[in-house]
């Protein structure tokens, strides 16, 4: 008989900043179910991490770790563009939004951006944007996001 | 009688970097012309220029200047976003492209998006993108642009 354990229901799912140890736990095979994301060395992780530890407030990568499996399910992502318009504002860009399948369900889509969101405004944005596909817009929609402009892409390879 | 100079039609409008002189040939008045932004005194824009030179190849601002009135007629940046996903790739962003109506007609619009998606190629961008009101759709297809994705946006003021 299959049982449903209220310790599994009761898991607490926190939000929290990406770590270097996370390479360990799933990261980048959960980014591989985004898009196109090769294994990456050791070496390049870290290279790569430490490039963006330089930003400090001005580049986020979240995480929310599954303290059951000890593996990465969720993770996203806000990098602070800093303008002239608007007084010298701030817009926060909001990417790489990914939630694993096996915990769909548990709004773990919703906390990720909510954490990314008032990082953005924290840190005095102004606004905060992201680009998704259609099917998502009704998802960002319930995270309080309105539909505005269209994206337009060029790629080099 | 009204006459046109050939000078004129000969006029070069050449791309280049923002200089902090420009705060004084118009920069932030043809910014105006694009959205929302008050004036910015002299010190709020050097420490925005300061700032954005940290980032050196990373943060781009162009301009072009009008030889003859010695006025800023077109802008637009690009900064460089640096991911895990496409074996740690990167993205250029471009955002705030404004060419004053003074000067249409002259594919200053198409020089800038020239400059800023060889800027974000030369840096190893795998791709360029940009959000845009639907109505520009066609000139940013003439640019070797697609339309992709969705923008949302979530407003803090």
């Amino acid at each position: 008989m299959q049982t449903t354990s209220s310790s599994v229901e009761e898991e607490i799912f926190r939000v929290r900043k990406l770590e270097i140890s996370d390479k360990n736990k799933g990261f980048i095979e959960l980014l591989q179910k985004l898009t196109v994301c090769d294994s990456v060395s050791h070496e390049r992780f870290q290279e790569r991490f430490q490039e963006l530890a330089k930003y400090g407030d001005d580049h986020l990568v979240c995480v929310i770790e599954d303290d059951k499996s000890g593996k990465i399910v969720a993770t996203g992502s806000v990098f602070i563009e800093k303008k002239f318009i608007r007084n010298c504002g701030k817009v926060g860009h909001i990417e790489d939004v990914v939630v694993d399948s096996s915990v769909r369900g548990k709004q773990l889509g919703k906390k990720i951006i909510g954490f990314l969101t008032d990082h953005a405004r924290l840190t005095g944005c102004y606004k905060v944007i992201l680009d998704c596909n259609i099917d998502n817009i009704p998802f960002y929609e319930k995270c309080g996001f309105k539909q505005k402009e269209v994206q337009m892409v060029k790629y080099f390879i």
